[in-house]
């Protein structure tokens, strides 16, 4: 998320609250909730910023003008907060990276509006940070908890690209012999070529090298002969 | 740097006082740059495992058996300490990828030698971490002397595979019309989705893909035909 955004979207959904994709949220929730999902909003732009592991129980609370028990009250851990800011990041990354490609039909116009989203975010997020970059970095040297949300969350979005590619294929849009896995490592080393280039060594000029190398990788695997 | 690697290599050398490439170290240094070159390789250990901003003077006190004072004195700073160590990080770096594939032929033998020693170090490194990834993280959003000082050192490696690229191409064994630049970028890409994989998603069935990611490229820009 970026700055602007993160302030912009309201803070009215947690993670364990979301109603299922698409549904309204129709009636207002407790306060409670309310609270709390305030809490992970202020939480997850601190964290695209500074790193899970950059989360306290005590900075939520400074930051949020709340008392260190009244935030701990929602959380109990500080592992369960870094917990359902994974879940939130993931909610949101879902809901503006996969659900709208959903729309496109399956196969290659899908893969691309896959593809699509992903580089959109890539680039919104610049000015911030993905946790699936950052947490990768943060908790490859860690067990725990986190470490598997963070797994597990991106785990789900591996899988939705992996289907992607495979439905292309059924589609004849790819080759049948194409192996996925291979198919989706070499995109995903495009996205993080393309974080590295533009955010660390700020490098705009590599945005359209990243379209060209996934135009490379179908026209290799059987797109367009 | 793995574990082994650092505990077994002696810290012989610091950055500033390395001498040129090759050259072998011939009398014994005064025993000031002895201190300060353990030092470094203490926090290059430090470092490897949890980031450059895990660094303290206290910290490498601590972990040196020195006092606070008698760090401080060989650094100054904690910023000149974290340069430091990007600096012996790049020495290593260099002398463990860049120089053996210099002994290759000119074209791609020297391109694929550079690629086959980045693969080892990245797999060498799976236990400890990549300061030029991890790094980017930690300081995409900083400004200041350590930032540079990485630019600096992955600036210096992004160059020299270029220039790789382009001899290969000057060979005639690559496309005089294909773009160094996409080339790198996406064998870029190759390198830090292994290490995604490898590292945090606990997948090594990721390095033969980055291998044949490899092999399509070459082939893409014109190797083998």
């Amino acid at each position: 998320m970026s700055e602007s955004q993160a302030s912009s979207s309201p803070p009215m959904l947690s993670a364990a609250q979301a109603p299922a994709e698409g549904a309204p949220a129709a009636r207002p929730r407790p306060k409670g909730q309310q609270t709390k999902a305030h809490i992970v909003d202020v939480a997850l732009h601190m964290a695209t910023h500074h790193g899970l592991e950059s989360l306290s129980i005590g900075g939520l609370a400074e930051a949020t003008g709340m008392s260190k028990s009244g935030v701990f009250a929602h959380f109990g851990s500080r592992e369960e907060l870094q917990i359902s800011v994974v879940r939130e990041y993931h909610r949101r990354f879902r809901q503006e990276v996969f659900a709208p490609a959903l729309q496109a039909p399956r196969g290659l116009p899908r893969l691309r509006a896959m593809f699509a989203h992903w580089m959109q975010r890539t680039t919104v997020e610049l000015d911030s940070g993905c946790i699936y970059i950052s947490g990768a970095v943060e908790f490859s040297a860690r067990a725990g908890a986190v470490r598997q949300a963070l797994m597990h969350s991106f785990g789900a979005w591996h899988d939705a690209l992996r289907r992607a590619i495979e439905q292309a294929q059924a589609e004849g849009h790819l080759s049948a012999h194409a192996d996925s896995h291979q198919v989706l490592f070499e995109i995903h080393g495009l996205i993080l070529a393309l974080h590295y280039d533009v955010r660390f060594l700020q490098r705009p000029e590599s945005v359209p090298r990243a379209w060209t190398g996934f135009e490379n990788i179908l026209r290799r695997y059987g797109a367009g002969g």
